[in-house]
Formats: C-alpha cells, sequence, structure tokens
C-alpha cells in the first residue's frame, strides 16, 4: 500500500514524524509537506508563485519532499507530478491544535485531506487537542487503530475522515464517536495595539468556544474526551435551499 | 441598510470599485478589504501574525479599510472590530476570473462570503470571467439586480449565495440558472523548470475544465452563458455517511 503523508505544520514537525512512524509498516510512506508552517492557511493554494521542491531523505529509509507551498500544494504535487503512482492513501497530520467545529474550514491540515479526497483517494486528517504535555506518539497509534480498520473494511470506497484526538495527558479516550462539525463560530475578538511608532495593529484573539450542552458535534464530544470522527464532503451546495432560491425567480 | 463590501483581489482592484459604486445608492457602503491580491488563499486566516488596518477615503464619501490580511480577516475585522454596526449584507467582489466547480473551495472571494454567512448575515460572492474585454461594471449592474430582488423577499433570512456572471463581451447572459457546484476536478499539472542556478521549481497549470455535457452544474451553465447562482453551506459534514462510517463499529 501507497501512503501519502502530508501536514500543515511544516515536514520537520514532531506530529507528522510519529504518524509516519505509526505507518511506517502499513506499506510505502512518502512525505509531502510544506517545508514551513501553515496554519490556518485553509484551502489555499499557489497560483501566481513558483513552487521549490526539495527531495530530502527523512532517515528510516523514508523519502521527503520539502515543499514551499501549501498543504493542498503539496497533494497536487506528490500525486501529479512527484510520486511515481497513485497513493492508496492520505494522511495529513498530526496536527498540534484540534480541528473541530468551524476552524474546520480554516484548517489545513483537513485541506490537504479534502485535496487528497478530490483525486478520489481515502483520505484522513488527523489534529490532536494541544496541551502542556503533547502526545503524539499516542495519538499516532490511535490514528493507525483507525487506519488499520478502514483498511479492513473500506479503504477501495473513498472516503473522507476528519479524526481528532483529545488531550491524552489525562487519560486514555472514553471512545471513539462519529459527530457532525459543529457551527456554532468562535469566542473572538481583535486585540488593538500601537507600534513603537504610534501605528494601531491588531492580534486575532479567542477559541473554538463550546457547542452548547447536549448539541452532538464535534466540538462537545472532543470536550468530552471521545476521539471524534467526522465524514466530511467537498460539495458546498447547500442542496436544501436550491428550490427555495429557485422559487425566488431571479431575473437578470 | 449597511453593506459591507470585500474582495480577495485587494481594496484597490478595479472589480470592487464597480461593485460599491453599483451599491451606493442602496445603503451605506463599507469596504473593508486586502491591502493586496490574496486569490487562491482559500478560507485562510491571520491567527499568529499581526494584521495592520490602514483606513482610507475612497473617494465618493466611501470609508475603506485595507487590511493586511486575508479576505476572511477582512470580515472578522469588520464585524468585531471596525464597524459602528452589524451589516445587513455581505457583498464580495467582483472577483476577476470565476469562482465555479473546485475553485469554489480555493477562493478568497467566496471563504470572504461563507465568513460572513457564519455571523448569520445574508452574503454573497460575484465573479466574473476572464477575458481581454473584462466588463465589471456591466457584472456590477448584474450584482446590483439580483441584490435589489434579495433585498425585496428574503434579506433577513441569512443566504450564502456564489454569483458567476460570464463573459459579457460576447453579449447578455442567456438568463439566471441555479445550479449547484460542479465537482469535476482541473485539468492540471506543473510545469517544471530550472533556474538559473539549476535548482527545480515548479509553476501549476491548468484551468476548472468543463463538466461533462449535459451535467446540470456552475461550471456548464457558466460555459454556457448563464449567471449562475448557487446557495452554498459551510457545514462539511458528509451527512449522508454518518451512519455507513457509524456501522463499521470502529473502536480504539
Amino acid at each position: 500500500m501507497r501512503i501519502l503523508v502530508t501536514n500543515d505544520d511544516g515536514i520537520l514537525a514532531p506530529g507528522i514524524l510519529a504518524l509516519r512512524r505509526a505507518l511506517a509498516d502499513l506499506g510505502e510512506v512518502t512525505v509531502v509537506a510544506p517545508t514551513t508552517a501553515q496554519s490556518a492557511v485553509g484551502h489555499g493554494i499557489t497560483l501566481t508563485d513558483p513552487v521549490r521542491v526539495h527531495r530530502i531523505g527523512l532517515g528510516d529509509g523514508v523519502t521527503g519532499y520539502s515543499v514551499e507551498g501549501r498543504p493542498a500544494d503539496c497533494i497536487k504535487l506528490a500525486i501529479l507530478e512527484l510520486l511515481p503512482e497513485r497513493p492508496d492513501l492520505v494522511v495529513s497530520g498530526i496536527n498540534l491544535g484540534s480541528n473541530v467545529g468551524i476552524n474546520v474550514l480554516y484548517s489545513g491540515t483537513v485541506a490537504a485531506a479534502v485535496e487528497g479526497a478530490f483525486y478520489g483517494i481515502p483520505s484522513l486528517a488527523v489534529s490532536l487537542s494541544d496541551s502542556d504535555t503533547v502526545d503524539f506518539d499516542g495519538a499516532a497509534r490511535i490514528a493507525r487503530r483507525l487506519i488499520d480498520q478502514l483498511v479492513a473494511r473500506n479503504l477501495r470506497r473513498p472516503v473522507l475522515l476528519n479524526v481528532n484526538v483529545p488531550d491524552l495527558s489525562k487519560g486514555p479516550p472514553k471512545g471513539i464517536r462519529i459527530v457532525p462539525q459543529g457551527l456554532k463560530g468562535w469566542r473572538e475578538g481583535w486585540e488593538r495595539r500601537s507600534d513603537p511608532r504610534g501605528r494601531t495593529y491588531y492580534w486575532m484573539v479567542g477559541d473554538p468556544g463550546r457547542e452548547d450542552e447536549g448539541i452532538d458535534s464535534d466540538v462537545a464530544a472532543l470536550a468530552d474526551r471521545y476521539v471524534t470522527v467526522t465524514p466530511l464532503r467537498f460539495d458546498l451546495t447547500d442542496a436544501g435551499r436550491m428550490s427555495e432560491v429557485e422559487a425566488w425567480g431571479l431575473g437578470l
């Protein structure tokens, strides 16, 4: 099995190292990942600039390509140019920090998995809640167990899964929950400051917040210390409103 | 009515000028847009860097904020910090180049409208097919007519619409079509080159391609010279596969 591993924290991030090591004996792993951290780039791609690619040895006999671009660029480059054969699986992560709720749309980690799914390849994004003691190896073992079960059951039918692992320093997760993306916004704002020359600048502040109690979502289940699995789609059409908009009879 | 106008081509781009002029007598227009072109940034936000904002007079009595960030940053800044009151409508565009099919996910123009919809504000993204003679004023008139009809019908119920206008240099559009996002990938690849020092770099090449004939999509309808309107959603959950994934009985 050919496995393409990427992330948005950069090819030298500890999360991607833990992930590719956990997958090493499952198949032939190739790492194609951004040279530098690309968090919150969403589904950006590099349309108007050239993209440099550096082939590097990552140890353990693994080939790596360090890409001066976005996570989605990495997938496009890997599939269309760098890999001798189409991968059977794309795994993106392990991201430092969860990607649940509205964050799913901002996440470069998720965007890379979405890009893999465009190409009809089963794809997972894996993220780990941030904490003082981040256990990427533990999260990678969980990812590996999920992937083993996917391989056994379903890998030939493309699926796009967003996986989030709770903070493992507080003990093992309570289990796995299949949950929808939470849809509440962040608790957020901007902190206004002045630079030494008196000019204004802003820092984005805020966090994903919590869903209301009782709501069944990735945000709530992750906070409740479950591993969350959310099947995603890349069709943004709001099919439920097509007929409503049609009925408006819009004219030129 | 308070109207927030943004784009991803930058606050000085001709498309946003045409748009805000077409909306001027509909309400109080404020422009909050990126300082520089941000095409294909997708739904990126600026989490880890400070964001500078410059207040500028745009003429016609319109206040503008030039934001050194992403289109989605502009919406967050406008709503949470810059505007005295919450806008009633967000319009993003007019983008130079269509945003149909898979491009919808890469588009900063669309991401800004999605961000507006997060906040429960009716939001439109407006894009115009690229051509040798780009008629932004014509596209802005079409956007205005659509918005007038929305205001008359529905504006109090939030809606998120992706609007694409065909190349107007070939004559007026055939009409309006309410169509789903096309889901085919690009015709694409990478062009490999060497720099003067012999190092490899890549240019992304390709175009959105065409849907298969007979497919009802934004890609096909725009190519057929219709104005396309697609209601979008920001819930990426693939609800149709939740029960399937549940049935796999994944375990830790």
